[in-house]
């Protein structure tokens, strides 16, 4: 089999280029990978000097960098030369498999979108964000952010990608889809949610539970959570906060009881099994969410990734090249066309 | 100082009539408030049969019970003779100055709109809840869930009733008002957001910080978060997912390190000063949210309200008879309406 190659943009997010160097030297040591950073070369052959591996990562220079607040259009204009623009155009030109980019999320989406394009009969490429929840298979939510202003139709777009990315990556067979709402009620909802939930209780491609509300998310009584991308992302924000708030509280906790009981906080979280709870609600497990109804894998890292999150982020690439699900959502797509 | 009278409903929430009753011999004792428990008399007379006091609680009866799924608009034509009817009358014939209710949210807002009326000059009452936030000065999330579908006007209202009330029951005097969005920067958002931004910067009466994202919330960075009551509703209700998971687990651990250290939890937690924090996060130690704009005082406390929180409801309810903040919206509307 050969080995697929992932694109990295070294230049974008809190912690480039160092940790991004770092998290695609530990991808190419644990996940058999190779991997193209994208960014300044002079920097990125200096920070590769250190690196303990020789082979399975290569440089491609980009001398622009499109920071966090840019327009995402006009920052892609003005910066043909950006790691996001050279990273996505790798993809376009069959050099790399999938991108991986923790940089400008507005830049990643809108470049992808002019040069990849929109996967056959998908009007809105939305984000897929897995949510850090309490099991082994978490929920996934779409739209995470991408389309701030959705119409029923897009919505339901959004629970059809959102249950083949949860086939065929959790291996779950028939996601749950549940429409995020202020009540679970048929009626109760906004304007947008209630004419989606008739359409949704009509597909016959997705097994629609209903509307669940906000604590339904972390109790997970969907695999699938969908939603406008400007509740979406409100949500996925919130739930970072709350759980900073909890892990910053976790750890002075475990430091106070390390003390009085001569335990290290680490094992004292582990012997009660806690260790994997904490570690469910770190981000930086996930790695990234990825861009579904586009013609290839975007993964997009969070903004503060350090090297494990961005080997998370390529591992979750990896997959998504592996599995085929860009395919599978072409050939879904078609289907769904020629049959009506 | 004449003794404020507050009716509570005592059939509406998961723990009714018992906690309601508990609660309400809890804040005669120690708000100094006489209570109006309605219900249905019978059982209510025997509950109080027990009571360790013999004033300062009376009973009207309620034969009716609006239950928790029915619909708002037709349970009150269907239910005349059901608790919220008959307590929010109370407030109308001046027999109470407050009612508490953990009932049918929507049967409330649509019975206190219906009895009471809309305070002048505002268009859309919405609920006011303060958020479990790790500071002493919570923030208000404005609005929590009266209004699904809201216009940039709405939202205006929803700043300006905010900021009294924060600036009257948290004694701030100039409360920081963010608009929740899904960026920070001012072109960030929906339309409905795009288009409050600019309302908003030019409101004189309010300080508006700009936007806000879900991170934010926690973080306390805005005294008075501006939202739809379709997203502040599961913002609010993912806030409490994420911190029933915390508590549970705060409390599993607490029982893990108190078999180590032979200590109880709660004076473990407390002696490193975690255990106000637990608390915080604890929606009961709140007890309610207040209904803004209305002409009269409406608290509404959480469906799964039990005697604390019940209490801590009724404490709000007299903190804001007391503070006439129901006046103060009146006097200020008055005022902008004259100045246009």
């Amino acid at each position: 089999m050969k080995t697929i190659k992932i694109a990295l943009d070294a230049a974008g997010g809190d912690y480039a280029p160092h940790e991004m160097v770092k998290g695609a030297i530990k991808a190419v040591q644990e996940l058999g990978v190779e991997v193209v950073l994208v960014g300044r070369k002079n920097v990125l052959r200096k920070l590769m000097e250190k690196s303990p591996i020789k082979s399975g990562i290569s440089v491609i220079d980009a001398k622009q960098v499109i920071d966090f607040n840019e327009h995402p259009i006009r920052s892609l204009q003005n910066k043909p030369n950006s790691s996001i623009v050279i990273g996505i155009n790798l993809l376009k030109s069959g050099s790399a498999s999938a991108f991986v980019s923790a940089g400008n999320t507005g830049a990643v989406v809108a470049s992808s979108l002019l040069t990849l394009g929109k996967a056959n009969g998908i009007s809105r490429p939305a984000i897929g964000c897995f949510l850090d929840v309490l099991t082994s298979r978490p929920a996934l939510l779409v739209d995470a952010g991408a389309n701030s202003d959705c119409r029923p139709e897009h919505l339901l777009e959004f629970a059809r990608m959102g249950s083949l990315y949860s086939k065929y990556i959790l291996k779950i067979p028939f996601p749950r889809v549940g429409l995020l709402s202020n009540g679970m009620e048929e009626g109760k909802g906004n304007r947008l949610t209630q004419d989606t939930f008739q359409l949704l209780k009509e597909a016959k491609d997705i097994t629609f539970i209903g509307n669940i509300e906000g604590y339904d998310i972390t109790r997970k009584t969907a695999d699938v959570v969908v939603t406008d991308g400007f509740t979406g992302n409100i949500v996925l924000k919130t739930i970072e906060g709350s759980n900073d708030n909890f892990l910053s509280s976790m750890r002075e906790l475990g430091h106070v009881f390390s003390s009085v009981s001569r335990l290290k906080t680490r094992d004292l979280l582990r012997d009660i099994g806690l260790g994997s709870w904490t570690k469910k609600l770190d981000f930086s497990e996930y790695g990234g969410a990825c861009l579904l109804g586009i013609n290839g894998v975007i993964i997009i890292a969070h903004g503060r990734s350090k090297a494990r999150a961005i080997k998370n982020a390529i591992g979750l690439a990896k997959e998504t090249v592996e599995r085929g699900i860009t395919e599978k959502v072409k050939e879904e797509k078609y289907e769904q066309t020629s049959g009506n």
